[in-house]
């Protein structure tokens, strides 16, 4: 039954978004082989969870989640651009990204890493041009300057230098955890953030959610480890092993591959304890928490 | 004795400026290499052309140039990342910036892109940190909003695809324009509208400094396409006739030297029309448009 109410209002959401995405840059005045490579990686698909745990949150406030779509539309501006920054040959290059080729395989690298920063740039400008009646001009410059934090060199970009600099030497676990919690952590915690921001949290509220964001990531890396050695491949999109091929250090290396489900199991607790803290209405983020733990791609 | 008074304002705001971006990435917790990538492109020197504007426009509305510190900052972080990217090997290929080796050339392709994604998306916080004494969380805004759509697919990056879709071929004088109005246009004029809103200009000056900066933007371009054939190797920084050498379409190609030469001056002409309609004290400004116009590199 939950799990069907947290189905419809996943299908509900990224419908929304996917035709927010499609219009915030088809509006665009911009060169179209520029706007095409924005849209190809965009329309590209996948999860869609930084948005997902936007609205979510949002619902946790019992608001329309709807009021977080320009917002969630810019982190997943974010999350792409990454993504195709990361797949170029000089980075992780990759060929295939959620089945399909990659940005630079189609467009030719040069216009791959211009759509990516045309991208990220135009986040910020999407976070500006919230309506006044859904956020205060004060709350829109905090979701700015946090989010710039997330994705940045404290954040996102800094996460994905350790992790290249990790690259074939055998990691602590300390250094594993900063990799991950920069790398992908930062952002899933900022969607978390942005939708508080915007349903309108207390401070005790946005520390419970934060928290809850940062074992939520924590416990989203450890499963991709656990899939990259287990998954199937068609679902992945991707090879099953690519982390060992890549030489990068895993959960499951460094933990054993029993060790690596006991984490997660105790990363996930840990994150709904937080939840739980929080006193909102939080079903959905629960079950979205839950789906991550035990996602199959 | 003016000539004087803009060496003496130029040395004394570059080195502020200089200090500022060396604090701003100083005081990142991030990793070591990274803030190195970016510290590097960052003291490569210049011109420091897009900070001075600002400065300068504070000056014409008899404000402290100071107040100005971060705007310039931002910009200057932008304009140098796009730096970054246009070097890599997928997109200009040059070994040389100013004289010294490329970021990538030292810290390679996959620390080269991140820098520059680093110092693009530091360039939004470090607008949204500007203090609230010197500007107001609606003008913040507008700075962000203004400043992606000068750097994003609509400014910058959007005159980048053109420039690189435009290569080998012999392009229109339309064509030529919206590269340049684009591609070093948008973010030079953005440097003067920064200066104007953090000087509190009315919505007529604002039209006449945008007005001015556009006109300045299109005259800085002739002059780099004539330096680009007349100019001193040394002095450049990199070799002469690298326009054509990449095949680049010219104002000096389409209009031969003494027409760019020509349109050098009546873009100038036209520029400092504009300046003279704000009624401000615009001494600083009109030297500077100078200055562009007859720099030797």
């Amino acid at each position: 039954m939950t799990a069907k109410v947290l189905d419809a209002f996943t299908q509900e959401h990224k419908q929304l978004l996917e035709s927010e995405l499609r219009i915030l840059v088809e509006k665009l005045n911009a060169p179209p082989i520029l706007k095409e490579a924005m849209q190809y990686s965009l329309e590209a698909g996948g999860k869609r969870i930084r948005p997902l745990l936007v609205f979510a949150t949002l619902a946790a406030f019992e608001k329309d989640p709807k009021i977080g779509l320009m917002a969630a539309a810019a982190i997943e501006m974010i999350h792409t651009y990454s993504l195709i920054h990361d797949d170029l040959p000089s980075m992780d290059d990759d060929d295939l990204r959620r089945g399909k080729p990659t940005n630079h395989k189609v467009f030719g690298e040069a216009i791959a890493i211009l759509a990516g920063d045309a991208l990220l740039t135009y986040s910020f400008e999407v976070i500006g041009q919230i309506p006044e009646k859904i956020a205060s001009g004060e709350t829109k410059l905090q979701l700015v300057i946090e989010m710039a934090k997330a994705a940045g060199s404290e954040g996102m970009v800094g996460g994905q230098v350790a992790d290249m600099e990790g690259e074939g030497k055998t990691l602590t676990m300390e250094e594993l955890e900063y990799i991950h919690i920069h790398k992908t952590g930062k952002l899933l915690k900022f969607s978390v953030i942005a939708g508080a921001l915007l349903g309108g949290a207390n401070q005790a509220q946005l520390e419970n959610l934060s928290a809850f964001a940062h074992y939520l990531g924590l416990a989203f890396q450890i499963q991709d480890d656990i899939l990259d050695l287990e998954g199937n491949q068609a679902l992945l999109g991707k090879p099953v092993g690519s982390d060992s091929t890549n030489e990068k250090s895993t959960y499951p290396q460094l933990l054993s591959m029993e060790g690596a489900k006991k984490a997660l199991k105790q990363q996930l607790d840990l994150s709904k304890q937080y939840l739980e803290e929080t006193g909102l209405n939080i079903h959905l983020l629960k079950e979205i928490a839950d789906l991550i733990a035990s996602r199959d791609h």
